[in-house]
């Protein structure tokens, strides 16, 4: 049985991880036969929205402790994770990923991208072991596999560019759809990026699950 | 396009709403073409769960603003519910159904109900509209339907003892099957109760809404 590590950066679209496409992260990996452990690190949220008004408020919360709400209390902190321990790596996506995985939210190219998250990242290249980043997600990816990666984060023009500025190579895609870089064994999927419904999301990560497990040797 | 409204108690197994059982159910309202809208009492939490730790902190958070994360803001007060503008009812389960639509998780069959859930429920029976109930929620049933009701929670047989001592009829039921009490227009499903993974969850929550969907005229 195939193992995958999910990263969760939160629990909520705003400040942490996207809900929907981190359940349905784990939906597809159960229902395509793999197991899974999710991740997040042990570390601050950078603020908290509240999420009926799309304002911050002041509350503090720890990034770890939120991602366990989605995943019923089944995650470990991120340093823990060991890449000879698992065939992939998922990432879905959520602010959170802008917001507590690195600074993209801020300062878009100019962002420095969280350390355990980078050592992570780099490890599952070192394995040569495939990854899939879903929606905001893959603006890690210049950082982490360097220049000429090849990803997707839908048809976000501003995003695009700020990926192209990084060394990445952004290619548009269909919602439903997913964009391979098999030079690098990773694939993107925009997800939230440009789903308005469940359904078009699920589809996009219905393919990025299947095509990294395929991946995973 | 058939309508149905959701309620959601929080976000999170352990004080909130089961994240997994509202995104699953979300999902297949969706991919079975009915549209969908989130409600929430704007209530405070009975507490915050720590689900890192299942321990108690002592943040005070608000049920509305906490569904809020599941439903991408897209989630209106209970209060606002009108009966007459939609065409079923459904009740993803999680504690915060036990601790945020009544007080179950405290008082068990001497529980009393949230007069805004018990009066949303009572205004679907009056309707003649059809409901869905999964997971812990149909401990709220005998209050809403009263006497002889037929409903499950799985095979927890603590629950379903406080369920037949409140007047309900609990039949025992696998976690990927339904209970259906044709007479009130209502299904129950056992979800988490029973679940340890989500394609068990998904696919009695599948049938659940089928069947809500089916009965919806």
């Amino acid at each position: 049985m195939k193992k995958v590590a999910v990263l969760l950066s939160g629990c909520g679209v705003f400040d942490g991880a996207e809900v929907n496409e981190a359940v349905l992260t784990l939906l597809h990996l159960t229902k395509q036969g793999a197991a899974y452990q999710c991740f997040a690190p042990d570390i601050e949220q950078m603020h908290t929205i509240n999420h009926l008004k799309g304002e911050e408020n002041g509350d503090k919360r720890n990034v770890l402790e939120e991602a366990a709400r989605i995943a019923r209390g089944e995650v470990k902190p991120l340093s823990e994770l060991e890449a000879s321990e698992f065939d992939a790596l998922m990432l879905p996506g959520g602010f959170g990923v802008a917001k507590n995985f690195c600074d993209f939210a801020v300062n878009g190219a100019e962002m420095t991208v969280n350390e355990q998250v980078l050592k992570v990242g780099k490890a599952f290249i070192d394995a040569e072991k495939p990854a899939g980043y879903m929606c905001i997600a893959p603006v890690l990816l210049p950082h982490i596999y360097g220049n000429g990666v090849k990803v997707t984060v839908g048809n976000d023009q501003e995003v695009a560019g700020s990926i192209n500025t990084m060394g990445g190579e952004h290619v548009d895609c269909g919602v439903r759809d997913i964009v391979v870089d098999d030079k690098h064994k990773l694939v993107t999927t925009p997800a939230y990026m440009l789903a308005d419904n469940l359904a078009d999301a699920e589809e996009g990560i219905r393919k990025l699950v299947e095509k990294v497990l395929y991946m995973a040797a």
